[in-house]
């Protein structure tokens, strides 16, 4: 099966100077990969230059405007009919591609595609979705990131169902453990709208409902999904890249304080870099737009190329593992059938 | 000044073990100290056998009952009058004790201090707030942790003034800088409560509003107190401990992977050591309960010995500089002037 990816170039703080270059990279990686970049025409050529030999799979499609990191949603959705993440969208649209990747402004992103590929019957608005290490070395799932503030319980529960499919298909969890995020593990605390969705998902059998966690649990990979309105992730996530560059500091300051420890440091460094690339959240980069119709992985504005590949294979798996599909087949059983009950 | 705390020696993971040793090292430390320590007395006596010397500053309260750590708020106000947390608050509403330190039930410390010491003038509910550690080598307090799930603008309000006089006078910061957590530094995103509490903040001159931060930025030291609703603050906090017990985790498992790692860490031991006392939570031990008419301090429930003393220094610092008292005047100039104007 010949897979297809629209690449917003235009995104991030590096654009196309390393999205190029993961693009290519990909095409290595996948024979049966076809790949449009989307930007200005003359930009793209000029980074294309010594990379002739993907040419039947590389194709470019011209977009003049570029939506900025802080511009508004709104804005984005109004003006700037030719900007290179909505034509990247487009291709998606129109069947031309499979699926987007974009870094992106992320409020932009999901505006534009809401409204040009649309949510899937039963899901009300989307959510943004990663991966996320934990103690066991495998991954957790945490939505939604911030796609937006708050959550009906019956968001929430669409954030689940779509949690748990993207846990099962994505990464081959068989059952996949689902939690809700909240701040007691007693069923009495807690927000309403979290105790009604644990109460709605507690009533069906299909899907592996565990109860609440909290936030100390995430990474002990103790559950392969955690749910929770936008406002509570996108904090948690920024908390927890926060803390981990605060405790990288004061690693590396202690360790060049003093000649003693610079001499103990240079043996300790190749220790150190494993340990880096064990914790790299690079690893994880690229977030799913989950909900909509069709695929939309959002990648990290301050990614490297690395970073960029991985986002680009997130795609790459979700076409060929069917996501949006297997959403909506689970949510036909799942919420369209709980609704049916009430 | 002669100062006195009553301590609830039933609460926390290990109660009297290594409450009473904590106690007994503030005496040691604090010469016009005076300590009530408040549990069955039967049980707290033997752990007293071994310290005669501090007969004349150290008292027993006799409490009969304790309240369970998974105990309902409502449960400990409605049943248990003899328990060691009510002892405990009650030597404070009578005047016999200046501040309270408890390791017990955070939902029912903070329900049985509310009911019995009552809140401060202008103040709707208490909040609770920590000292979070930062890359400038400072310390960022950061309310609400949890006391109230949701928070309308006026509390946000009412957390940003409190933060700003426990900085200002326990942490002897100058005009400390306040802010908002929110997910974009955008006036544009966010809840309508922080936008409206952002405006209610900019319009007064007496305290240094600097605007909105993102989680990431809490641990950079360049604000002084994070106010946030506490369901976001919870989240956010034990995010923090989560991830920081999986990266240590992490970096154990790279230490004692082979031999020669196994040597290296030999070399490396003070040198982790060192970097765990930097970073080691317990010495930011102690969460102030806000807002009520007198001293409340939160002690965690896993705290030992060293971080118990932590938290009851805190309570000794914040009756010296008169807490309570600078938070109702600082509310009466603030908060009850701007009600005027509207």
């Amino acid at each position: 099966m010949t897979k297809t990816l629209a690449i917003d170039c235009m995104g991030g703080d590096y654009g196309p100077s390393v999205i190029i270059p993961a693009a290519i990279s990909a095409l290595q990686q996948h024979s049966d990969l076809q790949i449009y970049l989307v930007g200005p025409q003359q930009e793209l050529n000029s980074h294309l230059k010594t990379h002739p030999k993907f040419d039947s799979r590389l194709h470019i499609q011209d977009a003049s405007e570029v939506i900025g990191m802080s511009e508004k949603p709104s804005a984005a959705l109004r003006r700037k009919p030719d900007s290179s993440m909505r034509k990247s969208l487009e291709l998606v649209r129109d069947g031309e591609a499979d699926a987007c990747v974009s870094s992106g402004n992320t409020g932009a992103l999901m505006a534009l595609a809401t409204v040009l590929l649309g949510t899937l019957p039963g899901i009300e608005r989307p959510a943004i979705t990663a991966e996320l290490p934990n103690r066991k070395g495998s991954v957790t799932n945490m939505l939604d990131l911030g796609a937006n503030i708050d959550a009906s319980a019956e968001q929430l529960t669409s954030y689940a169902v779509m949690g748990h499919v993207l846990s099962e298909r994505a990464d081959g969890i068989d059952n996949p453990r689902v939690a809700l995020l909240n701040i007691g593990e007693e069923a009495i605390k807690g927000r309403d709208s979290i105790k009604l969705a644990g109460e709605m998902l507690s009533n069906q059998s299909a899907m592996n409902y565990v109860g609440y966690i909290e936030a100390n649990e995430i990474f002990d990979g103790d559950v392969d999904v955690v749910v929770c309105d936008g406002f509570t992730g996108n904090n948690v996530l920024k908390a927890c890249e926060g803390i981990t560059r605060f405790l990288y500091d004061q690693l590396r300051t202690e360790f060049t304080r003093s000649w003693w420890s610079k001499a103990v440091s240079a043996l300790v460094w190749p220790l150190l870099k494993s340990f880096q690339r064990r914790i790299n959240p690079d690893q994880y980069n690229g977030a799913s737009l989950l909900g909509l119709r069709e695929i939309v992985i959002k990648s990290h504005g301050s990614a490297d190329s690395k970073a960029t590949l991985f986002a680009i294979n997130k795609a790459i798996t979700e076409i060929e593992r069917q996501v949006p599909q297997a959403i909506q087949d689970t949510v036909a059983q799942l919420l369209l059938n709980t609704d049916n009950e009430e």
